[in-house]
């Protein structure tokens, strides 16, 4: 499993410049740094840097098959009458939602891979607060980009080119989405896009962008295989680019955040058919008061000396 | 003069992928977004964000020939005894580097496509820190990547995977430089190269990263032909790609800081045999308080009304 | 109605020093500044600078009586049994509190002194998180001095002399208490006590003061008239003060947050036998996004040009 | 030599109170509290909470002595004349000032009892960026209050009532001043006092407390017996209350800043006629980049194992 370092450089061309050979080769032969997905330091830094942080290779072929059989026996409708399935809690209202569709789905929500990092974004306590999933098909686009959290955040009302200041009486990195593949997406497909950094912007983002992202440099569409795993802050600038693939966009989505908060009255609620484990369970708190009343999700807990 | 919105996006993708005819086509086709450079809210919003930006086509052909032939003109060693040329203060020593060697060179000092943008990074009341020249041959490299500021500044001694604080008794977007660049530079030849959005980064820049950054995806080499300018802070990690262009590179770079601040004891000197406007001489000060001693370099400064 | 400013300067003077005739008359004659109120810009200095606010006679003494009188027909046990009556949520479960006591408890909720010091200290979206009363008899003491958020909050984990930075994934400010004050409180008897300035500590209390605040010149316990109202923020560090006042200390606590955030698992419920107004119904709405799903409670509310 | 800790509460109370025989008593009885200077933690946590620290003691009475004499030796002009004598840079321009009326002057300069503190207050590498000497006379006032950095400062132009935020471009903690007390200061003689706190403040001073803060009750005059030192942050409000005692005001001055950093254009020159110790000369420093130019003062500096 290796993280989203065996990347080439991010080349910020100019619109008009064509790749020469030369360039291409230099690529292909490029030699990759791969990184160790255990390598916690290096995906603190790249979180932090970027907002966002791609794990390819976590799930396996068979995984990933299974997860898609489970989802094509439920025989949902066309994504052309619905992009969105499975869907619990937030806007949807209190629902079990796709972890009643098999126990593969449950594991997700504390798989191994994940836990660190949603560790180090959320702290020790932390819930999931909802989760969907979504289909697309080729020409479809899904919304426009948007950050939850922030200068640019639709219920904070900074103005354009104001300053604006993360405040004491604001969450701001509370809310971290796991975005589970289960087909490829990237450049040549669609799918998960977002501004690199912009969880930190001081400043709103200028409507240019948000009305045409795909010609602003500043947007990332990141490699993200079938397998892989997608974590990044609600606080960073994202969406979804028009899907141009021929095949259908699968992903998988559950929103976790600090365990004092919630984004909707409605909660997730645990799947009557399917028995989750004493950690999958705790993930389904109300919210409330980290350690006060939601204990660590881990054994190694900084409270662990009290 | 259009500023560094006309890109494509930035393909975040595996080393191994080749660029078919779809998305090549695809891309040259694009309508590209233009900004003008007067755009303040874009450009404050950029470089907020990625901590430099880049602002193409500011000097014409002929100005851009002339620095160049007053540079022939001094019969410089070759790069290979020395890349730096024309320095002033900094590492150097107090002197007037390359401002004596003409008024085109002075005239760069404030040049109205850079001080709205040093405006709103560094305030009314900054001052010139010092300056000096880069020029390059195929094959040459130039120290390391580095952050004078924040997380990774090699005065600050985070530890490795410790989480960094800015403090209130620490300066950190105090400097910008300004590079001007005289020859074409970006992928394909080499040059500046920095981590977008780094200059805010909460943790210290990884080893790997650190050695191999031609192997980090988080690393660009944005496209500076000759005639851009570029604006960074040096709070972002940044350093110069190794020169694999045939042409010589060359750079002038001047750092600004505000107004209080020094990084050397020593100074850049008014040139003796060029005059200076009064706003060039006043970017010559020593340190001192903003506005209490260094008058804004505005007109319409925010204390115009007191 | 004045503001906490008609009050002498606060003396930090040796525990030996007598206080002589000439301070004393100087004291006594003082002119004394007065604040209305409605002056917003003082009460958000003093309240930002200090983490507390007092807004002495706000209830008249007809309004106090009656609430008094209510609570005495309520036959409480002596405060020798419980110090706390009339508890809704919070560690006490769901439940209505005082708040069925009588329509003068619920006034309270939403009373116009209070409530534009919230919306600068918590937004446009709040929520009552819950309420309690505190009777004291002379002798009695209450818990320790204590933040709930910050450097010293029991769940932080700060190491004595670590420098504590506020995170971008913690809400700090996000609770203001109201406490309604039905009897005199203040240094001769005792009652609410604070480290004004706390709640922007970046070190943890140290223990010495923790252990006798009473020796500690950084403690402040206010004047607090039958009839004030305190709001402080639960980031600041606060506690109860022994009480050696001869008559009963009487305090109603309603504590208030952010939209977003709850402390316990456990939720305020309308008082069935007392009709809230619809504003006051909103306070009690379970926690969830402020504007998305929480409404504005104030008709100019930011949101209003939407 | 104890800390600031052995002091009653401070009693915010009514201007029209009397202090009745039970207080005063429980008062004069008062079991103090008592610091030895060594204590850092708690010198820490008081400084970071109120933007000031007194240590009592420091100098002994033949050392206050000798440094009195030394002054009356000059035969300096009146008070009524000149408040201010033996100045060094800042206002004043470049000079040596009291530093060469004798080797007690330049002892004051890198005392134990300061370095620890400015410390952690600047960091490893500070100089000394000014100094003066002050005195006065019974009915003598000297300036308004203010705060040299943050929301109040003169050159940063907020609003009244518009948040102020500390800005990544900006110093606040940069500055802290030391001053020595050479004659008994306090609530009954006049002389510093402060706004505690308001070093972090996020709002301007309301122009009332700034017309009158001897009405204010969050404004202190701190207790200075002679031979005392006050060490206080120049981002705090902070001023000089009317001088009501018999005695004559003695104060020396000395204030400190981070080494990339300086006030004026002035700088404070070496004692023709004193040696100073390598540490004493190393503090009067040009302003550049700390470690980079400017050597740790400390031994056990934190590039100790560079």
């Amino acid at each position: 499993m290796t993280a989203c370092l065996h990347l080439p450089l991010q080349i910020a061309s100019k619109g008009n410049i064509s790749w020469d050979g030369d360039i291409s080769s230099r690529r292909r032969a490029e030699e990759v740094l791969t990184v160790d997905a255990s390598n916690r330091e290096m995906q603190q830094y790249l979180f932090d840097l970027q907002g966002y942080l791609v794990i390819p290779d976590v799930l396996g072929a068979a995984e990933v098959a299974e997860l898609n059989r489970l989802i094509d026996a439920q025989g949902l409708p066309s994504p052309h009458e619905s992009i969105r399935f499975g869907s619990a809690a937030g806007l949807h209202g209190p629902d079990h939602g796709f972890l009643n569709w098999g126990e593969p789905f449950c594991r997700l929500l504390d798989h191994e891979a994940i836990m660190p990092i949603l560790r180090f974004r959320l702290g020790d306590c932390f819930r999931l607060d909802r989760l969907y999933g979504i289909r697309m098909h080729k020409g479809q686009t899904m919304g426009a980009m948007h950050a939850d959290y922030g200068a640019s955040a639709r219920n904070v009302f900074t103005k354009p080119g104001e300053r604006f200041h993360f405040a004491p009486n604001g969450i701001y990195e509370g809310f971290t989405v796991v975005a589970w593949s289960l087909a490829d997406a990237g450049p040549r497909h669609g799918g998960f896009w977002c501004i690199p950094g912009s969880h930190k912007s001081n400043f709103k983002l200028p409507r240019e962008i948000h009305e045409a992202p795909e010609k602003a440099s500043c947007v990332v569409i990141p490699e993200i295989p079938a397998g892989s795993v997608v974590l990044f802050t609600e606080a960073v600038m994202h969406g979804t680019a028009p899907w141009t693939g021929d095949h259908e966009r699968r992903t998988l989505l559950y929103k976790y955040c600090v365990s004092q908060m919630a984004w909707s009255r409605a909660r997730v609620l645990p799947p009557p058919d399917v028995t989750l484990t004493a950690r999958q369970q705790a993930l389904l708190t109300e919210p409330a008061d980290p350690f006060t009343f939601v204990p660590s999700l881990f054994k190694d807990g900084v409270d662990a000396d009290r």
